[in-house]
């Protein structure tokens, strides 16, 4: 089912999906492609050509029926089943991430938190208490937990990847900034938040370079919409 | 300079030079793009295609000069210019960021803190003190801040957004799960981690489905290398 989907379509689809949503919650039954794409900040040719990979091409006059396309993304996004998370590393991002609310809203829960420093095995965080990593495999299997996030420092990640991926977990997200490497079958995303910060650079850097010999457009020279 | 450079690879650039920077750590002074490319977890003909942006391909069987590329990359990402930034928002996330190592080490320093809630102003976290919001436009001025990020949650993200750019900020992060409207010239990161799992999920749930019918690979049946 859709496994040609581009990365990048897949990418967009979970933004399409809150922008839906959020029109549903408005009141909205159906959605113009330009509408939708403004709501999801892509341009609308883009977003034309990602829901034709679902087999979605709207009513011409009409638009898309929003409810059929939050279910057919959803089913594509396999939001219909729904995940446990493991949460190793319990400091301050592993805190933010055990209270943040937008997982459980959206299918995802987290079923339980690991550490290896004794001092934080114990603190009870919302319903859960945090395990000594040892307890891993034991509490994946239990649980039928899926994804593992990490949340360790750099030093730390690869041991853990290879742990969840030991205990049976198919999918990780890593905070730590390091590449892990895991066996095929496996899937990483990183999340480097130094990296956003970095490509915001560049744009800084852009901007002021370019910024220096640059005349302003003339006032008045309206450009056609 | 570079204003052409593809946002790809702009993504990529700051993964080079983590990579990079470890093989210095390491006493290495020539790098193989094969195995920069492993380092930092692409595939060698992409990251060639992409260092060809910047001028930079290498020395045939010798490959890369490790610092002169660390050199060429943090000139290209304006990492040169250390860069100040404001934090709104000092819940679970605003913490976690507060707190975190990896913007100092390369280049970035929060250099304030902001909420609008009353019993969070005066908080002190490491060195800073919670301000609140309505002060913002006069530190940002004082202490030459240029990038904002928010980790408020999504209803006050607009307004903060809209105070951020008033007070002169051209880039901003943004945790808040919402699309904001900047003007042209301000540039916007989105960090969405509901997105993150979702994209994820996608990655579980094709593999369940690939997984039915799908026989293993013949043990002893050797792949060419």
């Amino acid at each position: 089912m859709f496994p040609d989907l581009p990365e990048a379509t897949v990418a967009r689809l979970p933004e399409y999906l809150r922008a839906l949503h959020g029109l549903a919650q408005d009141g909205h039954d159906t959605v113009s492609s330009e509408g939708l794409a403004t709501a999801a900040g892509v341009n609308s040719a883009k977003l034309r050509k990602d829901l034709s990979h679902l087999g979605s091409y709207g009513t011409r006059g009409v638009g898309y029926d929003v409810a059929l396309l939050i279910t057919q993304i959803e089913a594509v996004l396999g939001l219909t089943k729904h995940r446990k998370v493991a949460l190793v590393g319990i400091g301050n991002l592993g805190h933010a991430l055990a209270g943040y609310g937008g997982f459980a809203s959206r299918g995802f829960s987290v079923a339980a938190l690991f550490d290896a420093e004794r001092s934080q095995i114990g603190e009870r965080i919302g319903t859960l208490v945090v395990r000594h990593i040892d307890e891993l495999a034991e509490v994946v299997a239990a649980e039928g937990i899926s994804i593992g996030v990490i949340a360790t420092p750099a030093r730390a990640a690869q041991q853990v990847a290879d742990q969840l991926v030991g205990a049976g977990v198919t999918s990780i997200l890593n905070f730590a900034p390091c590449v892990l490497n895991v066996p095929s079958g496996v899937d990483v995303r990183k999340v480097d938040l130094a990296v956003e910060m970095q490509i915001l650079s560049f744009h800084e850097h852009r901007k002021a370079l370019t910024a220096l010999p640059a005349p302003e457009q003339p006032a008045g020279e309206a450009t056609g919409s």
